[in-house]
């Protein structure tokens, strides 16, 4: 066979053992706070039937969806003439009945009704697994990345809400990065439609309001007229681009315009309970604030919408987001049921924790201690120490082979071991080891069996 | 949009949160015996380039490798003769260039020749991650399932094959299961072959030989001589089927047999280091067997040969197995690297594991402490306890609505909870809770200050 040069498909990643740690340590963090908070862990499988997937993220999601091939002889039974016509686009359902996952929450909606017979409401449940997107690749943008979902279904209190900005919290705080949590509401935006009579260009006026931060107001203003909103409705919502101060004072402000709207007035309402109930219950590493231009994946949430972005540093894209969406389940029909949840971006968390530097230093995953490999007259007994302080849960392995002593203390020095223990001829007979400190460089001498208590 | 009845792939699942717990107690077991070890993590991509995988499982492992059709006009550019002739098996090259991974070894060796100015050899490094292949399902047999994988590569010492040994041992010793780590060495079949004259018959004579156990030595005589191996050779290897004792007694045995083969008298000192060592080092709960008919991948491996079975149970197939190859690397440019290494097969662990009742009860996964919601007056102090348990470590949640008592006791009872803590009116005044263990049906006064201490 021809010798391949080795690579891996564009967007995606190889782990090396750093890496993996320290996704690991984001991993068992978001986790530890996701039981604490009562959710339970689910996985679904990582291809789905394609008619699950499809159809649930818009026409340019059914683009980026990855289609799996059908197994045996799958051209068999396809239309001759689409392919004749190489009609791509026709000739994927016949070719294809299997795509991988492009997120958690389809996935999620489909178990619950699959499951529903074994399933208590509110079913609070979490969700680590990686999904895939055809997408084409950038910086934070992978082909396979991981989610980290966390939601509630079946429960419409907003205590649900006020837990998730909590949540976020409580992982951000134990990881030591400060975030600012935004929020939003649907029904703010549904409001402030209504009262500028434009609810038939919802979408239209919350994509020019969501540009308000990088193009600024006129921008925003003259994208709206390009796309027909009228005047009279921009001059009717101007207001809401001289909004400031604290998000008390906002919602105020915001009360005014929407003194009309029962459904943006609801809205206010929502928010209000959720910043009221957080300010009592107090934030350690975040801040939550209003944003009125949040709308993500509008046409999904119905309620809440939330976003979070760290407050330091260059990379300034969202490293988390959620929110409420009341008929998630309706699809696979299970009606009313309501849900509300938030979801980590662990690739893009791990490229803004390492650029602050945040990553504690995860050594006690590395070997700890090597033993030097003098030869076959020593090994046998060096393998019972060994395997002594591997039994009280010390990480230890004797070099392989009766290597030079320089190769052996290099392989001990890349691999960053703590200590390095020599039993020669000498030790052997006197039942000592000699043990060097390879940080400090100091040596001791300890007697076999203090071994244990000296690493432990 | 239609409704649709939900539904997954054949040969996959979905894990239940009971089940995800199990799978991650298996992992998390294993990996910390990996870690003790010296076992380094490593993560490839779910789907390599087809043309890493294709040709390294044989004709048969090509078949079931999932193929994962490329985005856009995929039939643009694809010879319009061969969709004519509908030839699906030269049309999948031009329509699909990406692959799931199949196993974790062929990406670990891409991974290796990919990486080695970055690596320190010997390479320790282990692989948690799923695979998939479009096997036909059944029991123990998934299209999705794990593969737990420990190598060494760069180390040709038998010290590694002495603790892959042992580290089977210390796993299912931690586990609570018995098991036989069976052991071969594909030195010894090549000796017998050898001396029987038949080394062009290698694979035809350890094919037969593989089913001793289950069709006798007759049949097995007698599949060699339809797949016309000489009686002469028959007679000559003959000593093997009347074998028994223990190990040194088989050992001695063999000897006799393959005197004239120096392959053959390598195997047997090869296999008389590991059994000696493994010997004084002394396992816990396993035993180490020979067994001469052990063959698995016979192509790949090049010296010792593993294999463990649960020695108790009805589910009697591989739980785990590997061994030593010599040029792994080399179809991706990196010669004479020698490797050895183990995988444990989770899914059917799990299986094992079910069927001997072996799981601990993981309820420290569970939400420990329920808080009854009483209504709005009481939840903001409710709130607050459960955020400073939070942070204590406690899984703790307020039930989300104001629910009558008897539906948010179904809950607490349904999900396991260990506690049932009571926040009304009367409570709220005095500052105590009323906690309730679900398990005794005792039920206890506790004041707020106190509530930290009485859970923790």
């Amino acid at each position: 066979m021809a010798i391949q040069k080795p690579s891996i498909p564009k967007g995606t990643r190889d782990f090396s053992p750093v890496e993996v740690d320290r996704r690991q340590y984001l991993i068992e963090t978001i986790k530890q706070q996701f039981r604490l908070f009562g959710f339970s862990p689910i996985e679904t499988p990582s291809f789905e039937n394609l008619s699950t997937l499809t159809g649930k993220y818009g026409e340019e999601g059914d683009r980026l969806i990855f289609k799996i091939l059908n197994s045996g002889d799958y051209l068999a039974k396809v239309d001759a003439d689409l392919l004749e016509q190489k009609n791509s686009q026709k000739v994927i359902s016949q070719i294809s009945e299997k795509a991988l996952r492009y997120d958690l929450t389809v996935p999620f909606a489909r178990y619950v009704v699959q499951h529903q017979n074994d399933i208590t409401f509110p079913f609070k449940r979490y969700q680590i697994q990686p999904v895939w997107r055809a997408d084409r690749p950038q910086k934070g943008r992978f082909r396979e990345f991981y989610q980290c979902d966390a939601d509630v279904v079946g429960s419409d209190s907003l205590w649900q809400e006020v837990d998730f900005v909590c949540l976020y919290d409580a992982v951000f705080n134990q990881l030591g990065l400060a975030v600012e949590i935004h929020i939003n509401n649907r029904k703010i935006l549904s409001g402030l439609a209504e009262v500028a009579n434009i609810s038939d260009q919802l979408i239209d006026f919350t994509v020019a309001l969501d540009k308000l931060d990088k193009i600024g107001e006129e921008a925003v203003k003259e994208e709206m007229r390009n796309k027909g909103i009228a005047e009279e409705a921009i001059e009717k919502l101007s207001p809401l681009f001289g909004m400031s101060g604290n998000f008390r004072s906002q919602l105020d402000q915001l009360s005014g315009i929407l003194q009309t709207s029962s459904i943006g007035l609801k809205g206010i309402e929502e928010l209000e309970f959720v910043f009221e109930q957080v300010e009592k219950l107090g934030l350690q590493k975040s801040e939550l604030v209003l944003n009125l231009t949040l709308a993500r994946g509008l046409d999904y949430y119905t309620g809440a919408i939330f976003e979070v972005k760290s407050v330091a540093g260059e990379f300034k894209s969202s490293i988390g987001g959620g929110g409420r969406y009341d008929d998630l389940t309706g699809i696979f029909g299970l009606k009313n049921i309501s849900g509300v949840g938030i979801s980590f971006g662990l690739d893009r968390i791990y490229l803004v924790m390492e650029e602050q530097n945040l990553f504690p230093s995860i050594a006690q995953n590395n070997v700890k201690v090597l033993f030097v490999n003098f030869g076959d007259a020593e090994a046998p007994t060096v393998s019972q120490l060994v395997r002594d302080l591997r039994r009280c849960g010390v990480n230890s392995e004797l070099y392989p082979e009766a290597a030079k002593m320089k190769k052996q203390m290099q392989y001990a020095d890349k691999k960053a071991v703590e200590f390095v223990v020599m039993v020669g001829e000498e030790e052997l007979k006197n039942k000592k080891a000699t043990i060097k400190n390879m940080k400090s460089g100091q040596q001791n001498e300890v007697s076999f069996q203090d071994l244990i208590s000296f690493f432990s």
